[in-house]
Formats: C-alpha cells, structure tokens, sequence
C-alpha cells in the first residue's frame, strides 16, 4: 500500500489545492508525491521545504521546480494562464516577517490571485502605516504578517474595513519566542474582525484569502 | 473627564458597529454608555452582559433593551430595518455551544444579516452533519461554533469552499477546560482555510463574516 | 511575636514607601496594622483591599479611611500638604482599564504627585489617541494601562520620548483572560524602551514613576 | 554494580516485553544490553534508536539487527515463528505520521501479531477514510495515528465498535508543534471510549493494543 | 429548529450510548432532553450533573431518576435485566478519588457490566495493594483512578497484564491542581501500555472498558 | 467495602504520620474517618481543613478537635506529652504566608517537636533579616515560606549551614498568582542546597523537617 | 519595493534610534541595510548579530564594523564624540549574565552614556553586593541582569532609591531554562518600582534608561 | 573590573563549596577562573561542563583536571583526604537517569562521602526495588534520580524513614520532556516528607544532601 493519497479532488471541492507540507516528510517521500503529480502533469505547490531537503532531491525534479528559498515554497508546473484576480493584499510588519508573507504571496500567485507585498511598516513609527493608506483601503481582503507583540493586527483592522487574515510569524525571542505572543495579539484584538491563522502558516493565511474572494465572486 | 469615549465612527470606518463588552465594566458605566446612546438616539449592541449586571441596571433603561440571557447580548434600538442579507451561516457543535452561537447569530442581526442556525452536528455522529450537507454547501460564510476537541472545524472545513470562521467555545473539562484545545485544532486544522477568533467570541466572528460578505458586495 | 514588621524606614531607603496589599490578609490583620499606624500618627496606603473586607474592618477604622472601590485603595492620614510635583501622566485604554489605572494614581497623589488620567483611547480608533498626543508628549513620564491584546503600549512608546510605563490589566477573556496577553505584548514591543510592571500593579506602576520623578530631580 | 538490570519477566507478568528505549543511552550502554541479551539468545525490541546512535554500534552488533529508520526500531533475534495473531489495525492520517505508526506496527509483529498500516486518510478529504470503512469495522482494535489537530481520532470513533487507541504525534508547527493539540483532541474527543498514549509513543500504543487482544483471547 | 438531535443509534454504531453532558446545559436543556427520552421511552445516562442543576429540574422527572450526588450520575430508565458481564475492576487510590471513580462504575452498571470497587490504595503504602493482588490479576481490564501525582497507574501496571485505563482525577494542589499532574504521569509512565482518558472523565473510562470487554467476546 | 484504609503504621514506617487531607473530602468521609481514629483511640491531623466544612461536622466531633483556621488544621488527641525535640524553625516572608507557615508549625507540634515561628522578613527591607540572623544560624533545619518573588529562599540559604525547606506560597498576583513564581525561584536559586516542596504543602514541608531530625538522632 | 524601509527620525521622535535586530534577518538583507546607513553616513547599531551572521557579510562591511562576539553586537561609524552622559549603572548577577549586560552597556555608549558595569554580585553571598553598596546608591538609574530565579532585582531595588531596570537573562536549565523564572520574579518583586524588560533584552533595558537619563535632563 | 568574584568562603558559611556551572560560560571564562583556583591551591568542582567545552580548554588545564562525560563533572585537586562519611545513598530509576545521578554522586564524594549508587530499580518491575529493600533502609539519607513519571519518589518514600530527596531528570519524550512531569510528580508525591531540587541538578541534591549529614554530626 501506498504512503501517500493525494485529495486531488479538493479544489474542485473546496476552492484550495492541496498543498505538500515538507517539513517532517523524508526527500524520498517528497519526491515519490512529485512523481505521481509529474505522471498525472498535475501542478503542485510544495510549502515549508528547506533548502537542505530541496537539495536532496534528484536533480531532475529540482529542475522542474521553481523554488524559493526564503518562503521555502516549490511550484510544479507553473502559474496558471490567464488574468490575475485583484483584490488581496499582503503586508508584513517587518523584514524579518517576509518568509510568511512570501509563502502567502506565492500561494496567491498559485491560484490565479495577484499578490502585491507591504514590507517593513511596522506600528513603532506609525508614519509608515500613514503612507500607505490609501493601498490598504482599496484591499478587498488583507493578509497582515507580523511578530513581536503583533500590535500591527489591530492597527490594521481599526483603519480598514476589508476583513484581515492575521499571519502570525515566529519572529521573536523571550516571551515572543515562537510566535505565541503575536497570535495571542491577533485573536484577542480590540478591533472587531481580525480572524487568525496558525503561525508561520502562509499558505492557510493565502487560502482563507482565496475562498473570501471566491464568497465575493459567486 | 468622561470615563468611556465610543467610536461612533466605527462602522463608517470599517463596517462593524462598536459594541459595548460588558462583563469587565460596572453597572453604573454601563448605564452612562446607554444613556449617551438613547442621547443620540443611537442603536447599540451589548455583549457578555451577564444576567446580574442585566438586573442591576435601571428599569427604565432594561425596558429598552431585547435581552437574551443564553447570549447574553443586549440591543437598544431593535434591528435595521429592510431586507436581510443573506448568505451567512452559524454552524453548534452541540447544545452546550449554543451561546456563543447565539451571540454570533445576534450580532449578525443588529447589522442586517439573516442569521440561521443549526445545532447538535458533532462529529461523533456524522450522519447528523451530512443530513445538512446541503445547506452547508449554500452558505456564502460559516461559523462553526465548537468547544471540546473541536475536529468539526476540520470536517466543516473539508466539505464546502465558503470560508470557515472557527468559533472555539468554553466547553470542556479537563485538558479542554477554558476552550484552548478547540482554539488550537482550528489553528492547526488540516483543512486549509479555516481561521479562527477568540474563545467564546461570537461577536467577533460575526464581524468578520459581515467583512467578508461586505467584500462580496463591493 | 508579632505577625507583622513594617518596613517604616522604606520611603527614606528607596523613595516609595510600603503599602499594604490587603488581598491575602484577614480583616484582623489589616485592622492591627492600622492600629499601629495610627499610633505612630502615620500615614499609610492601603491597596487590593476588597470591599467585603473594607466593610469588615472596624466602623472607627473604617471612617477614617478614604476608599475608593473601583480602584480598591485606601489611604489613610490624608494627601501630602504642599504643591503636588507634575509630570507623570496615566493613559487607561479602554473604561475596564480604569480600576488599575486608578490605582496608580491614587499611589501617585499619596506620594505627592499630580495624576492626571486620560481614558478609553483605544488603538481601534487612533483618531482618539490623536486627539491627545499634545498632552502625551508634554508628559515626563507615562504610565499606560492596557489589557486585551495590550497594542497601545507599542504605539505610545512609539509616539513619545518620555519613559513608557507599561500597566497590563486582566481585562480580557479567552487567551487574553488574566492579562497574559498584554503583558507579553508590553514585554516583546516593537518600540524600544517600554518597561512592564505585573498585570494590574498600579502600585508598582506608580512607584516606579515616582522613581523616575525622583532621579530628575536630584 | 551494572548501569542496567532488564525485567526479563516482564512478559510473562504483564503480556510484553520490556523494550529497549534507546535515546536517553549512550552506545556503549546499547550495546552493553545488547551483549547481555545475546548472552541469554534473548530477542530483544529498541526504540528511538537514532541512525546515528546504530551507526556508532559495533560492527558485529549492528549486523544481528534488523534496524528501520523510519520508525528508528531495531529487532535483535527475529520475529516469533507460528501463525500471527489477527485483530489489530493501524491507521496513519498522513504520510508524516508514519514513523510513529510504523513503531506500533513493528512491536506488534516483534509480539507475533499482524500489523496491517493504512495510510493518509486525514478527515481534510472524508471520502479517503469512507473508502476503508469496512476495514476500520472488521478490526477488533484500532491504533489512530494523528498529528496536527487530530481530528480523525474523533471522526473513526465515531464509526467503528472497537476500542480506538490514540497515537497523537509530533507532526505539526505553531500552536501543533511537538504534538500537544493532537494529544489534547484525543482526549476531550467528543467520540466517547477514545483512549490516549504520550505523544509518538507508537511502542505503548502497540502493548496496549498487545493487552487488549490477550484479554479478549483469555 | 430544535437545540439537541440526539444520536440515538450510537450504541448500535459504536457500543456504547451517547449520554448527556451536563454540566454546560440549563435546567431547561436538561429538562427537554429527559422529556424526548421518556417520550422514547429510552434509558439514558445523564453525567456531570451538579447537585444544583439536578434540584432545579420539574419534580416529576426527578424522581424518574436514580440520582447520586458524589458521582454526579442520574439514570433515567433504571439498569439493564439480564445477568451483568463480568470482567471490569475500578480501583481508586483514595478517598478523594471515588467521584470520578463511581461515574465510572455506575457507566459499566448502566451498560449490563458488574462494576465492583477498590478504594484507598495509594502506593504512599504498598501492603493496602499487595493485599488486593489477587482481585487485581483476576480482572480483564482495569480502571485506575488516581489524582496527585498518579503514581498508582505505573505501579498497577506493572503487576497485571490485563489493560489498565488510568482515570487520572482533579484531586490536588499546588502544581497537581486540577489533575494535569496525575494525566502526565500516566502518560509517561515506565509500564507499558497503560492508555489514559481525560481528566475525571470516569464516563470515557467505562466506555473504553465497555469497548474493551466487547472485543473480547466477539 | 469501606471507602477508606488509613496506613496507621506509616509513622512506625516512615516517621511521619498518615495525616488526613480534608480538602477533597465530604464532610461525611471525614466523620467516618474521626470516628476510626476516635474508636482506636488514635491521634489525628487534620489539614486543608475549609471552616466550612469543620463547620459541617457533628457538634460531638466538633469538640474533640483543636481546630486553627489560619491554618485550616485540626488536631484529635491533643499533643505528645514529654519534652519537645528542639533544632526546627519556621520562618514567613510576609504576614500573608502565615497560613501554610502555621499548617508546617503545627505538624511539627503533632509530633513532637518545637516549631518557632518568625514573620515578616521579606527581603524588601534586608534589615529585618539582619536582625534574626543569630536564630536562624542556631537552627538545624529552617522551613522558609514565601510567596510573590520568593528570594528570601536564596537569601536565607545563602546565609546559613542547615538544610532549608523551601514552602512556596501561593499568595501573589498576576504571573505571580498560585505560588509558581516562588516555587520555581526555589527550585532554580543561586544558592545551593535549598529543597522545595508543594505549593502551601506546610504538612510536607514539616514532615520533611521531622525526617532530617530524626536522621539527626539516629 | 524595498524589503526595508528604516526609521531614521526615531531618534529624534522618541530619544533612541532604531536598531538592527540580525537575529531573524539573512545576510543579505543586513547587507543591504548597512549598505543604506553607509550611504547616508548614519551611525549604526546592529544587535542579535551571530558570529555566523557576521562571518556571512562582505569583508569591507566587516571591516567598518566595530564587532563585539559576547554581547552579539555590532557598531557602525564609532560612538558619540563629546562627553558622556553619567549616571547609569549595570550590574550583572553572575559571569553567565554577561551577554546582556554588555549589550545594555554597548547601547548606553552607542546613546553617548557611560556604561560602567559591576559583575558577578549575585545572593548566594550577599557580602559581594555590600562591597557595592555605595556605587549602587550612586546611580541615577540601574540596570540589573539576572537569570536563575533573579532574586537579586528585589535585593538591590530594597536598597537603592534610583530606579531599577530588570533584565532577566536565560541562563538558567530546568524550571528556569529560557529566563521566564528570572522575569516572573522580576515582575512580582516584594520591592516596588521594579520595571521589567524582555528576557535578554539589554538594547530594550538601555533605551528605557536613557529615556529615564533624557526625563531627568529636561 | 574581573568578570568573576568567587565565593571562596561559602564552604565556611553554608556547609558547602560554590561550584563553577560552566555551561552557559566560554571556555575563555572557565579557564580563567580554573587559573584562580590553582593560583590558591584550591579545590574546585566544575558541573555541566560539555566535552566540547572540556576539549577546548588548555591542554595543562586539562590535565590537572579529573573529568567525566557521563555526569559532565571535572574535580581540580582531587578528592580530601580522610575517611569518608558514610550515609549518604543515591539511587537511579534508570540507565538513562546515571547522568544527573553520577553528578550527585561526583559532589557528595568532592566533599568528602560515600556516595554509592544503585541503578535501574524502576516501579515497572516492583522485585528490583524489593532487593534492594535493605540498603535502601539503611541510608540515612536518600537522592532518588527518575525522569519519565516519578512514580519512584513516592515509592522509595513510602518504605524508608530517611528524608528523601527528588532528583527529577529531564528523561523523557513527549509530555514528560524536559523532566517537568518528574518534577511535578515529586512536589505532588502521596508520601509525606518528600524534597525536590530542580531538573538534573545532581550537584544541589547532593548539597542539600551534604547540609542535611552536618545537621545531624552536630
């Protein structure tokens, strides 16, 4: 029997591919999944791979790979055809939440979505947020990356009315170690409407922000 | 200087009313925010208004307001009027969940949503939910509302391609006391695109679904 | 032996004298510690003390204490005689805040200083925090209290060159229940500088200002 | 006096065998058990052997052992010969959780039961599990390996007679790293009879399991 | 739309009866569902149901149930005819331990098992377990129920070789309060293959017993 | 089959008696284990006995009992005749730790032994230290109570040569509330040689005490 | 866009610069932002810079920096000219807490203050602290590092009247692995005024004394 | 100023000698302070020195230097000359535990006792301990060593009259990692008069240990 069982009837029945989480899969593995979607020329999008796993692949898969080292994401196959979707935004508080983001930002593009990137306006000099307004109110849906004490989250939500993924990030050390803080922040805001993923989860954050669009669109 | 400063600008700001959260505040406080709000001839929601702090309030300001213990949500003012938007959907675990759920029904309400909700659809009978696997699908948002161990989040979530809003609620005892482990499965949820408020939250998985279904209007 | 010790000699040590922190002694032992105070013709200020416990001390202690329930002080012996020193100012986000906040100024007056409160300034509506930052940024010394998610600690730090108290509270449920979450949030600020007292220790909050008042003007 | 004094009596006591848990000891300590049970042509069980700690054995050792990565078990002195003992049943929710699941399945082979695995059937995609409905309620008892949230625990309790044994597993990040959440959901399943071992403790889940068909066969 | 939707058929499906979880139910919740049942005229299990909960409830249906306040158990429709299964043992290392240990007993009486009890054999005295040795290894499964430090689960265990469910208890102080202690104890336990429920959840132990006794007379 | 086994040769075992923890007990139970002890003619402890329930107990009972309430302790039988065994002290932190430092004062008493008592010598104010340092370098084994930070166990270990007995407090507030704070500054002092027992376990704390005396005068 | 976007006028907005936290950043992208301060000839503090991170960069960005290993940080374009501001003090409880310490002085001296620093002056002796005794009372400001139980915050803030900074170090294994014990401790000292910084946070602790230093000057 | 102030008169004042904790310092501050000690002719223990850490110091450091890995223990001067007292007894609930254990018994014998050490006598297998029932009783004092749940502190305790000290280990996976669990099933033992010291801290069971020897030779 089989280690793997891939559900690739799940976009068509949830709106969202299934994505492949590297991180506690051993290369053999890995690259077995990448077999069966390159049999079925089926695209795939690979989340949380370290480059020490990517290396470890066979050099012809690494070469249909389109690999990011910093989101730690692969696409198989490709972004699809066609026009963009417009509407989702991404912002990240600071330099070092841009892993997160990234990931959220290739799992857009994955989908068909457009993606811009924020970076690095984070609330301690709050002129920085100010500057770019205007963006955030045209968002139809914002995904916000932040660590720390993730106080951007509520910042965000009291100036928009768009609804915010909050993206916690690992981004921190003491009491921030891990993230905890930064999700605690997001789910207990005191601006209504801010609704959490997991830390460090891109690709969910990027998800809920591909079915609230698709709510939009039906 | 005056004790409370209400944002009445809020829901021109961001679409969701500023709701009055109770439970930390004194009797007399409450009664002064209603005061400037029958002032202004202002509708106002009230939330985790627990019974007694309901009692303690003058007469005359508990005969204005629709109260709901199981809720315990208060409104002054009664609904919008108009047609409901319809399109969101509140998902209960079980009966125990029911008042989070009513809360999230009730919030839904006062902003103009029609808010149906159907009950007792836990996992460890799941014919109970594939009997409403339609309506399920129908919905535009959900919020599903479970304490426990919470896997309904992920069996919700697995089944329709609406955005799903995880309410974790209070129930439970042992590990599960105080709602943490429900928290942590829709955080963790293997369905991707689940995101989550904060315990017991009801009103604030509403206002994230009347952002989403805002978005939708746009 | 006695069961207590005063620390009478403290305010000339270190600059803030003992208070009594009467949540974890009976109503006999604050009543004996009273007693002596009032022989020695002392001042004394009294913190945490419940009313259930006010109401059981003494009808002749009782009336000669100044109570304040919301904050849960009591001072006894009166304000210090003389032009109160200006500088500190205490910021309460939200009307829940204000039992901690009012702690701290009520330590602050005991101790000579003026104790100025601004309330409900909230970052989900940064047009009230806006409305003050005239007054913030004349302040020497800050005192904030927050509870929820705790996101005014960083943007006051990040607004102001004065020294930023941080003054957690337990407003707050789910995983903000007990103020963990923004006192985490006060520790991990994006904003240098920001200094944290335990959740709702106005007290400490208070002593440290004074403190602080002190080292500028030796 | 000897670093160790193994139970050799433990199986006829308690119905299995004491096993060696390797992470904890050194390899001259492995290694010095090992001789002992070669001195009494005892067979003999390791767990969480590191491929690095098997590597750092003696040469003469490592080649009487028949060592799997995966699940980092080593079997000193074969399997039992006769007929497998029919009944038991593991289940994986997916590819990641193997290693645990395979630890189950080798100590119930190296006690003379079959071990049957099916893998990835998380309740992200339902139809993957429906598929093996009829296995699931052929088996007398069940071992659910789950990481994450560990929803499947409660979902295949719901359906099956049989006593469900919970293998949470370490598998996940965020608020699921280290294999809290999945533990957590196990017990305060809402499926009731759902019973749990430690996190990736596939040897307990096994001698559970091991005991549960010895009582049946009494 | 109704508040309950009872799964009635859960016996036939999983073997053991869904019951009612009281505890986070009102009276008039309770009430409804007692009504459906004897409409029914189905037995039902009603647990956790507070001393409280059970005095608010109409009189007629109190005195239709067999009601015990330690155990905080009720039984509607009185126990199965038939001669009781035989085979489980409840042992409770102290006093303080009955109440989760009778739910248990009287869950195996309600479901047709004899449910004899042990009580007071912590292992602070180890001649109390010796003298009950015998009954001890005579039983086909066990349920330990033991709070504080919960060293009676590895200690039981490793004397018997029937399956021994731990029921760790909230009984404690200090860092064993609320029974996380005792819960990790059994699940780190150095005996193999004890397995754990949650915390005073006597209910879930007697369902995996119940499951357990089942698989052994198919 | 009765619900209790008191260990009455655990003193002849152990040196300590079996003492009776009331708090998780119906006052029933304790009754029944009064009216053992009373027939045999034994002495008795009682601990973590809640006024209430003392209260709760037949009025005959009631009188046989020296009961405390600081401590929450009650005696049956009185106190051993002959000559105290002197070498222990009990030292408390503040006035507030006066409850579980009487709890360890009256076991010692229990039997046998002297048991001093210093309150008030927090380390805020070193000079009330200062004072009973010729006391506390005269005792064999010092019992040190503290709550909040809990750094008198450093300071006090750092000072003399007996064996110090850390009883962490749970009085505190904030990250300080239950007594972990103070237990785990125990645990983890600078100064070496500081043991430490449960959160306000006086009665362990004593028991200890006795053991390192009698270890003393064998 | 920029992956950065520095706030080069907090300084002037809030009394300290904005510094580099290296921890959580790639190579490149602290490349890139010394590139930028090199462009405008700014001033530079780099903190959390690993010896590999610093390896990582280009020989001519090492070559400008001024690299201290112990404290992990890294200067860009010298100190200050002009004289010192004097008043502040850092005192380190043990060798091991030097790390931080030194990242607090280097701040004081990057900020133009003088750094003095005391080490090694934990509890567990108390005669090495007397020895210090008047250079405590000295300072305008404090800043004292501790890991363990950092019962040496309310030793010393017994004694002085100046403020004092807590900065909890993670030395420490076991409960106090990580500083959280070091911070509990310091944030429920029985001293009042104490102020608490994150867990090994010496730039925060300095630019909270250098606010306090700037208070006192205006 | 030195980076070190040893406490070389601590053996005078508390009964036992400061030992130099060498992991969190580098092998620079280590050799510095070993240069101290041979300056004075003086003894010195060092605990939880790492190979790496020993491998880096100066070849005629090493040399003087008695090391082992096992308990990561060096000795400088060797053991004191004279008898040994006899008493002391450390026992091992595991291979695994030898680590901590060997550190306790490294310390006792650094400072002049016996220090015999009984290994792998877990609760799993009753007879093991059984055996060793009489030096077990002839100990005067006693250091148990366990991770994983504990259960053989509150063994050990319930058969011997010597005051016994826990040494939780930090052996252990999934709840039990880190030793928290060990430790916690110590502080909340059924059997009276149990101590603890913190996770592996082999050396402050054997001080305490030490004091509690000296207490009773006085």
């Amino acid at each position: 029997m089989s280690d793997f069982n891939l559900d690739w009837q799940r976009e068509a029945r949830t709106g969202v591919a299934e994505a492949v989480l590297c991180e506690p899969k051993t290369p053999a593995q890995i690259a077995a999944i990448l077999g069966e979607a390159a049999a079925r020329s089926a695209r795939l999008l690979l989340t949380r791979l370290a480059l020490e796993q990517y290396d470890a692949l066979p050099r012809a898969l690494r070469e249909q790979l389109d690999f990011e080292p910093l989101s730690r994401t692969a696409i198989l196959g490709g972004l699809p055809s066609g026009k963009p979707i417009e509407g989702a935004l991404v912002v990240a508080a600071g330099t070092a939440d841009l892993g997160p983001a990234r990931e959220a930002a290739r799992t857009l593009a994955f989908h068909g979505h457009t993606a811009p990137l924020i970076a690095d306006v984070g609330v301690a000099g709050l002129w920085r947020l100010n500057e770019q307004l205007g963006r955030l109110r045209e968002a139809r849906v914002l995904i916000v990356a932040a660590g720390m004490e993730g106080a951007l989250f509520s910042v965000v939500a009291g100036l928009v009315s768009a609804p915010v993924i909050a993206l916690p990030t690992s981004v921190g050390y003491g009491v921030a170690a891990g993230g905890v803080v930064a999700l605690h922040s997001a789910l207990s805001s005191c601006a209504p409407g801010v609704m959490a993923v997991n830390i460090d989860n891109g690709f969910g954050a990027a998800a809920a922000a591909i079915k609230i669009m698709e709510a939009a669109r039906r």
